[in-house]
């Protein structure tokens, strides 16, 4: 049975670049089993599968709609149990919420000053239209006054990533040997940006430039694949 | 057996303010362990246990002594692995890795904001030359000017405790329905500041504020005890 994740896209389809989305794709594959991507644009997340308050991402399994990327997780867990852990047990999960919000609070923004205007630029009108009201209600003044604020050099990325880059000095992922659900919770966050911005704000000199290179060469290079032209 | 922890204290040796001795302290205490408080002033610290470099804590065991709070930790839940667990498995001991990470990065600099100089005021005239001499150091300007340098109005942590906030609006503790070693991670960085200081920083809405006093009244109201006159 082949899972359908329904991707937030650009104008080109191919164009992926929501965390959340990504978080899913590699949780999906994670777990060895078979996936199509449906792109999505934002104007039609809504309604995604009879919906009308859908947000971003949804898969469907079969006769199974599940929505949200922990939800998502957690259903993958439980349902392909004798597949590599997710999270390998309840411990690990309820830990993970943490990262999560953690990721979500001090990544999330800093990705947002770097990209949201090449986001906003890489979509369709009718999505580029959607995404600007959206977003400048959220953050009380135009895109471009927003981008305009906050310098493209990377450093308020890099000291929010002073905490990822001490746990990667001592052990490989996150989870440890081999990565969790956690990583790719991170993971999603930092291709956010690779997938909006056509610069690289990563240092290669750190652990967390090798960990993300290692993994997006997982999985036959998936992660690769989600940088293409606007 | 009774465990002996040596904790760091001031001129009052019930003042016991060490981030590290206290999620030991609730480490041995969650595995409901007999223990008893060795009182040690920073000056005394190096040569615990015939050390030459030690740093604190310093657990002793019968005859195995362990350094290091998450050293400790892995010590007690393997030797003691019938008792409640701290971490529940190797992924979520791999997890609090990160949140250790983030309670050092984003917590502690924030405590020690608030309270460098209370700790300094409540050591002893010759600990007192020490952490002047090493914090001074590590800080580039003196305690004084540390001190003023920064307000004391609590902003700066509650910002830093917004990835928490999150996590316990939606489950009682970071490690779940139960509190594990990553709840004493971030537990110690608070204990810290209250026993360092007599203002109170928590905003008592809060979900930390509640979990907090929630850990406070745990192991016979432990946590109370470490608050004393300087």
């Amino acid at each position: 049975m082949t899972i359908q994740i329904y991707e937030l896209c650009g104008a080109n389809p191919e164009r992926l670049f929501s965390p959340h989305c990504w978080k899913v794709r590699m949780a999906v594959a994670h777990k060895g089993l078979d996936w199509e991507t449906i792109p999505t644009p934002f104007t039609e997340v809504a309604t995604i599968e009879g919906g009308d308050t859908r947000r971003i991402p949804v898969i469907r399994d079969g006769d199974t709609v599940v929505e949200e990327s922990l939800e998502i997780a957690k259903y993958l867990e439980a349902t392909y149990a004798d597949a590599p852990g997710l999270f390998n047990g309840k411990a690990a999960e309820a830990l993970t919420i943490q990262i999560i919000n953690w990721s979500q609070t001090a990544l999330h923004p800093e990705v947002a000053k770097l990209c949201l205007l090449d986001i906003h630029n890489s979509l369709a009108p009718v999505d580029q239209a959607f995404f600007r009201r959206s977003r400048e209600k959220m953050f009380g003044c135009t895109l471009e006054e927003f981008s305009a604020k906050h310098p493209k050099n990377g450093d308020g990325l890099g000291r929010a990533l002073v905490p990822l880059e001490l746990t990667l000095k001592t052990q490989p992922f996150i989870g440890g040997d081999s990565p969790l659900f956690a990583d790719y919770v991170v993971f999603g966050a930092l291709q956010w940006l690779r997938t909006s911005s056509s610069a690289d704000y990563l240092n290669e000199d750190t652990a967390v430039y090798k960990w993300f290179e290692s993994l997006l060469d997982r999985y036959d290079g998936m992660g690769r694949k989600g940088r293409v032209a606007a």
